[in-house]
Parts: structure tokens; C-alpha cells; sequence
């Protein structure tokens, strides 16, 4: 059996999974941060309340929020876990648990998801993106997950789309996330109404994505700019990366995206736009992801599937 | 025996190898383009000077200076080479030599080159520039070619760095390749002249980088500005593509890079203000390419002793 955990900003789940197939034969959730444990003790709890009585654990794939090495099993840093900074969670678990033990990043695992299990199955070469507060993404590579060196590849939100341009969640300025994501929307659209500029958005107080694209659905010229812009930048960097990588695929997922058709139509023309050669798109399929909040957990469980990611010094 | 053949703008090089060993038995060149053949039979003629009496091909290796599939062989488009338009040339060089044909990008096989032969030998994961009147990529990921659905990844200088830019080769604006190559410090110079800038340029009728680079040297203002410049953005890029792909090694290549140590130096330095966290640039070498003109030979006899890259359709 397999054991996969996808850990969240506010959420944990575990589920276990028979040795072929993914219906689940326990799941279990947690709230990420509590008052009496740590995160790292709520992590431990969870995986014993899936753990089988009888039956081997072939290996337990972990889908994290944050910078980690996926060779070493040490987390650098997760944002939304405090605590959690040059952690050798691999180690831990592997001691408390004694199996095979898989750590990836959150969206790095999503992108596999996707691939075994959802949008991308039977491709060979694929690009997934998320956009929903932050940008993040994975890389298939002739069947491979894109981890680099140290496990650190594939930050897709931060490359530098507009010099100088707005200040990014990383403290650089201009990256694809401050662009395109959903805080750079609600950001974009919250300065424009400070300088005046009419929209029927100016009475909410914390303005959000989903209001702006609420109110870009009900005509709002301002609303509409805002979701327009971060669509063409949007494109702008996917025919970067389509240069870079060569896909046959693009799969765009997060909330964002649940905006409508009206914003992936118009990454696709941004996209078109800036291309250098037809052959680049002539075979890509662009398309939505199709595991919504399940993706992390179906990517840790396909990566479990993997086994043992070899130590590469 | 394998036989390397290096397909450059101006001259073809073909070159037999034995089994095991990189000293060629021999070596030949051409003129690519010449008066009484089409580019295709001179490279016949080439193969078949250097075919050896005796013994077995097991593999022909071709570094190509266009766009191209190695998974069907076809060139879709070589900038100097006019009439290479969806050329089988895989096909064709199979019916007339009958051993297996690996075609790749000339860049994409230099990366491959200083890899297995070069600056890059033991490592992994590494990124390749070559900085020349243009700017080309190479990269490879835990051991293999990136080499993408179509062939056509690794396009590393056909990236936006800076919407609306200067103008590109490929007819986008604001490419890397736009901002950082030879041509590119040699036409930023010439507008700034155009403008009434003082430089001890102004009386060069055809600036070259290369005049621009001993100009900097000699301490010409707008010299030392442009080559700066150049070397800011790249290390920009570099910074994207650090955190794509997180190598352990960049090397960089091409005729821009022999202008000394400034250069590198504010590339290094424009690379460490826009990287997101310090793990990443913890374990990178930066160096520069050690194979010169020889790496798109090296890099077409790695690439044959790969043997036969697996079609993926």
C-alpha cells in the first residue's frame, strides 16, 4: 500500500492507497496549525490515523508547501509553516515510520497529479501552472518531474516578466506571480481605485480576485483591465516557457482560472502573440487542470509510485 | 567508429572517432555554402570523405544551426542555410549512409559538448549560454538532453526580459537576445551615437561588439555602459533560469565572453540581486565554456554515443 499527504497552508490530508489504483481506503484531515502540537506532531498523528494494521507501506509521498530537497529530504522553508526552516523531515519520518519516504513540492506534485491522473495523462512533456493567490508550477520532461539540483527547479512564478514592475510576494519586483496571480489582480485593481479611477468596485473593503471577476463578468471596465492584464502576461510568460521547454501541453489550475473562459481566451491570444515559430504550437494542447484540491494529494501519491528518487552526489 | 559532423553558417566540419576516445582519425571541412552544390550534397560529400575503409559507423552525429525534431529528423528551418525548409535530412543522410542518424540544435548539442568533454564534466544538472552576434541555449537535466516534445526547447534566447524592448532577430521585442548578444551591444552603441552621444566609437563605420569591448576597455564611457547592459539583463535571465531549472553549473560561451573579467563579473552580480533565495546560488558554478569552436563537434559525438534517442509519439 501507499500512503500520500498533501499538507496545505491551513489543511493536512492522508489517505491510503492499495497497491495499484486510486480509489482511497482511508482519508484523514487535520487543520495544519493548531494550539497543543506542532504542525510537525499534527503530521505525525494523521499519518498513524491512516497507517494499516496489517500490510507494508511501500512508500509515503508528502506534497509540501515550500522550498525543500527532494534528494535530502530537508525542507528549507514553507511560508505558511513558521516553524518549519532547514527541517530534515525525510529523516524524521523515515525514522518514525520506517518506509520509503517522498517529499516534493506542492506544486511540483500537483503538475505529476495531473499528469498520471488527470488533464495530462498519456503526455509525454507538459508545463502545469496554478494560479490562485500565487503562482506556482511543474515540469514533465519526457516523463520525468523537472526537481534540478536540489530539488528547488521549476519556481515558474518567479522569472522576471517586467522590470521594475510591481513588487512580487519574494520581495523582487516584476515576476510572473505579481503579474498574473490573483493577489497581483486584487492589488492591481486596489491602486487604481486609490487614484480615483471609477469602478463598482469601490465600496468593498479587501478587495479580492473573485470580486474583480465578478465584476469583470458584469461589464466593469476596470475589473476587466485588471483580469485582461494579468491574462496577457499571463501568455507572455507561457511563450517563454514554451521556448524554454517544448511542450505538448499546458495545464492551467487555480482559482484564477475559475474566472472563465474570457481569461484563458486571452492568454491564448497573448500567447499566440509573442511565440517565434508556428511548429512551437501547432501540437500543444492548453487546457484547464482537471483535479482541482486533489491534485496535490494524487501527485503525492504518484510520486510515491516512483519510489526512490535517486541521490544525485 | 562514430563520425561528429558540425554544421556551421560559413563552414561544415566532419570528423571520424574511434570506438572509445575523442582524437579524431580524421577530420575534414567545407564551405557551407558554395557555387557548384546545394549545402545537402556537400554534406554528403563531407560524410563520405571521412567514411572509413573498414569497420562500422554505429552512429552519425549532426549539430545543425536551425530549428529541428531529432525524434523525426526533419529540419524545420536554418536561418543560414536558405533553402533548409522541412528538410528530412535524417531520413535522407540514413538512405545514403544506412546507420543511425541523432540530429540536434547546434547550441542545444554545445551544451552537450562541454557537458561530457568541457567545462561542465561530473555534473548533473547544468545550463549552457553561448553569447555570440546571437545568443543560443543548451541545457541538461539529471543527466539528459533537454531537448523537448518537438526538439525545440532550450530556445534560451528567445525569452521576454523587457516588454517592448529592442527589436529581435526572431521580430519580437525585448528577447534576451535583443538585450545581451553581440548584436545588440553593437546596435545599442550605434543608436546612442545616432543620438549625439560622445564615444570614441563615432568614427567606426560598422561597429562590432568587439569594437565595442576593446573600446570599454580603454575606458570609453558609453562603451563600458552598453557592455554593462548587456551583462545586467543576462544575469537577469540568469536569475529566471536558475530558478527553472536550479543547475548546478552555468556555463557561458560564445565570442561576448571573451571580453574580459567585467563582464562576467556584472553578470554574476546582476545574478545574485535577482535570485529569490540563497540555496539556490549555494552550490553553482558559474565558469566560462572550455571547448571554443570545438563543442558543436564534441557535442554531435556525445549525442551519437547516446546511440538513438527514442521517437515519443
Amino acid at each position: 500500500m501507499y500512503i500520500a499527504i498533501d499538507i496545505g497552508g491551513t489543511k493536512m490530508r492522508a489517505a491510503l492507497y492499495p497497491d495499484k489504483g486510486i480509489e482511497p481506503l482511508r482519508i484523514k484531515r487535520i487543520k495544519t496549525i493548531g494550539r497543543n502540537k506542532t504542525t510537525l506532531e499534527r503530521l505525525v498523528t494523521l499519518i498513524k490515523q491512516v497507517w494499516p494494521e496489517r500490510g507494508k507501506i511501500l512508500a509515503l509521498g508528502v506534497a509540501v508547501p515550500g522550498y525543500l530537497n527532494p534528494h535530502t529530504g530537508i525542507v528549507y522553508s514553507a511560508p505558511n509553516i513558521p516553524n518549519w526552516k532547514q527541517l530534515p523531515l525525510g529523516q524524521i519520518l523515515h525514522s518514525k515510520f520506517n518506509t520509503t519516504i517522498m517529499l516534493g513540492n506542492d506544486a511540483n506534485l500537483a503538475a505529476m497529479g495531473e499528469w498520471r491522473y488527470g488533464a495530462g495523462q498519456g503526455t509525454h512533456n507538459l508545463l502545469y501552472l496554478t494560479i490562485s493567490t500565487g503562482i506556482g508550477g511543474g515540469v514533465i520532461i519526457n516523463n520525468n518531474l523537472l526537481v534540478g539540483a536540489q530539488g528547488l527547479a521549476a519556481e515558474l512564478g518567479h522569472v522576471t516578466i517586467l522590470p521594475d514592475g510591481p513588487l512580487c510576494s519574494c520581495g523582487q519586483r516584476g515576476h510572473l506571480e505579481a503579474l498574473s496571480s490573483g493577489n497581483a489582480i486584487a492589488k492591481f485593481v486596489s491602486d487604481k481605485l486609490a487614484k480615483g479611477i471609477r469602478s463598482s468596485l469601490k465600496n468593498i473593503k479587501h478587495i479580492s480576485a473573485q470580486d474583480v471577476s465578478l465584476a469583470a463578468h458584469a461589464g466593469d471596465a476596470l475589473a476587466q483591465e485588471a483580469m485582461d492584464r494579468a491574462a496577457g502576461y499571463l501568455g507572455m510568460a507561457l511563450a517563454n516557457f514554451v521556448h524554454i521547454f517544448n511542450p505538448e501541453m499546458i495545464i492551467l489550475g487555480g482559482g484564477v482560472l475559475q474566472s472563465g473562459s474570457r481569461f484563458l481566451e486571452k492568454t491564448r491570444i497573448a500567447l499566440e502573440r509573442y511565440i517565434i515559430a508556428k511548429e512551437y504550437l501547432e501540437h500543444v494542447i492548453i487546457t484547464r487542470a482537471q483535479l482541482g484540491d486533489d491534485s496535490g494529494l494524487y501527485g503525492a501519491l504518484a510520486f510515491a509510485h516512483t519510489g526512490a528518487i535517486a541521490p544525485l552526489n
